[in-house]
Formats: structure tokens, sequence, C-alpha cells
């Protein structure tokens, strides 16, 4: 599959910055996958279509939650949380792609989760660190990011709660599985 | 119940710094009662035993949470976090203190929970103010706990989380849903 053409599909879903922001996830992702040895044209589906569902009305993704049996917690969660999920589905009923592994990555790309698949944290490490993005410590996640994929992850994904929790925002169980998850992953591995 | 009486119960099972810490803990503890209007005699019962099993053998702790159905999770979890549940099953077997309240508080004082009761908020936020302890932002806890029992409870998990993910150190979820779940009561309240 070209990614040009996938990239095609989902660029009138997006404002031009999301796009071009797009097109890095896309670029950064096949570098890992290449890295990892992660499917090259899972990680194309997923990395182009992981906004998919990012502009969509909020009522109109609640009523995908509910008719689609995704978990109903997001629901008391910000929104921000639930593009991804949907996107999860839309891909199958607006696109056509039927992918267990891609609409999985796709799903769980903001939040993370427990036990994820390489393609899984591929595509949220490269939505994290896309040459795009600019915070504090992403330098250090961003060069862990070539060197040890369940290390960089963690970073993130730490980095990523003491943020919401400075913030004082909701966050979510699963984040806080995918955290709990590699770190002792990481242990078993030292 | 005098609480000289019940400080006596457990002084033999901690070392003097701590049994220093559980005099200092009860005294907030009944500031905070007094304040929030919780029952004295289950605040002295809870404060002067939270620490109750303090320094149990980790093997005898292990038998207890397997033995009496405590949640089979804390064994994943570093051990630190084992006392509070084994606690409120000694206090029992050993000084025939059976009260539901008072165990519950003693069973979540370090790890916190979701739903927490007044008195277990009392015996958390106690425990984490009392006048010996000295880290980054305890005095705005500090002066929080005597202005809003939710708020202050809030900003001691918000640093609890801050603070274990800084360290890397595994979070066990229930905190984590004592943090959302006080969030939740505070955005309601607003």
């Amino acid at each position: 599959m070209d990614k040009n053409k996938v990239l095609e599909l989902v660029k009138p879903k997006l404002t031009a910055a999301r796009f071009a922001h797009t097109e890095r996830v896309v670029e950064t992702a096949l570098e890992l996958a290449r890295l990892y040895d992660v499917n090259q044209e899972d990680t194309i589906l997923a990395a182009a279509l992981h906004d998919y569902a990012k502009y969509r009305d909020v009522n109109e993704m609640a009523n995908i939650i509910k008719e689609h049996q995704l978990p109903l917690n997001l629901l008391s969660y910000h929104h921000e949380l639930w593009h991804g999920p949907v996107a999860s589905i839309l891909i199958e009923t607006e696109l056509s792609i039927a992918n267990e592994a891609v609409q999985s990555a796709i799903f769980w790309h903001t939040t993370g989760s427990e036990g994820m698949t390489e393609l899984e944290k591929v595509i949220y490490l490269a939505d994290y660190i896309e040459p795009g993005r600019d915070f504090a410590g992403i330098e250090t996640v961003r060069k862990k990011a070539y060197e040890h994929l369940n290390e960089a992850c963690f970073l993130a994904v730490r980095n990523t709660i003491q943020f919401l929790a400075g913030r004082e925002y909701l966050i979510y169980p699963e984040t806080l599985k995918m955290y709990n998850d590699l770190k002792r992953k990481l242990e078993e591995t030292i």
C-alpha cells in the first residue's frame, strides 16, 4: 500500500496543520518500524490514519462508543481520548480497512495500554516524538526511541502521567496500566 | 477509649522513631477529625494503629494477604503497600478490634482508594502532613488540610503520583482511582 494513497484518504478529514503532523508521524513510524522489524504496510496504515476521527463531532463519537461496544468508561474521561477508539471503528465502516493489528494501534495511540504490541508501541511513540513535537524532556525520549522501544515508551508514558498530574487532569486507567506494565518488563530485562 | 491506652498497644511493635511519628499522626488526625466532624474514638484507633504491621516480616504479610482474601494484586506491588491491609486484619485477630470503619481507614492509609470515607481521608492526610514530614510541597497541603478535606487529599495524592512517576516506581491502581475520584468530586463542587 503506497503511503501517499493512504494519506489521501485522511487528508480531507484533517486541518492542514494536523495533516502535516500526520505526515511526520508516518515518516517517524516507518523509521521505528524498520529498526524494530514491524510490518511496514501496517505501520503506514496505522500512522496515516491514527487521527482519522480527530475532528469528529463529540456527540457522534459518543454514539459510536455506545453503539460499537467500545469501553463505556471513555465517556467519563476527556473527549480527547475518544478519537483513537472511534477511528478504529470508522476506518472499517468508512474505508473498509479491517485489520485488527492496525485498528488496535489506532485505538490505543493516545491512552496507551497494557501488553502493547510492537506496532502499537511504534505508533504511540511516533505520535509522541515526531519532529514537530516540542516540550520538556522530548529530546531524551526521541534519542531513546532509536535505542530501546520499551524504555522510550516508558519514558513517554511517565512524562505523560507527570504532565497530566501537574495540570490536575484526569488520567485514564489504561495509561497507568501501560506505565506499570512497561516498568515491570524493564525490570525483568535488567 | 483513651488515646494513650491505644498507643501502648502499638508501642512494642514500632521503632522509637516510628512511634513518635504515630503519636504525631494521632494529634494531627484529632485536629482534622474535630474540624470535619469525624468520630473521635474511631480516629484515635485508626491513627494510633495505622502502622501496627509496619515491621512485620514480608513473608508473614504475604501469607496474611493470601489467607485473608486481601487483594492479591498487592503482591505484585512493593511490600511497602502491604502493611496497611495486613494491619486491618491483625488489629482484629491480635487486638480484638473489630471496627469496620477503623479497619478500612488503616487498610487504605498508604494507597488511598476510590470513594474514601471522611475517616479514611483524615487518616490518609494526617499521615501525610504530620509535623515530622518535610518534603517539597508539604506546606501547601498542610495549609489546605485545615481548609478543605477533599482538596487537601487531592493535592496529597497528586504529589504522590508525581513523586512515584518521577522515581519510576510502580503506582498502585487504587492510588490513581483516588486521584480521579477526588478530581471529579472537586469539579462537581465548582
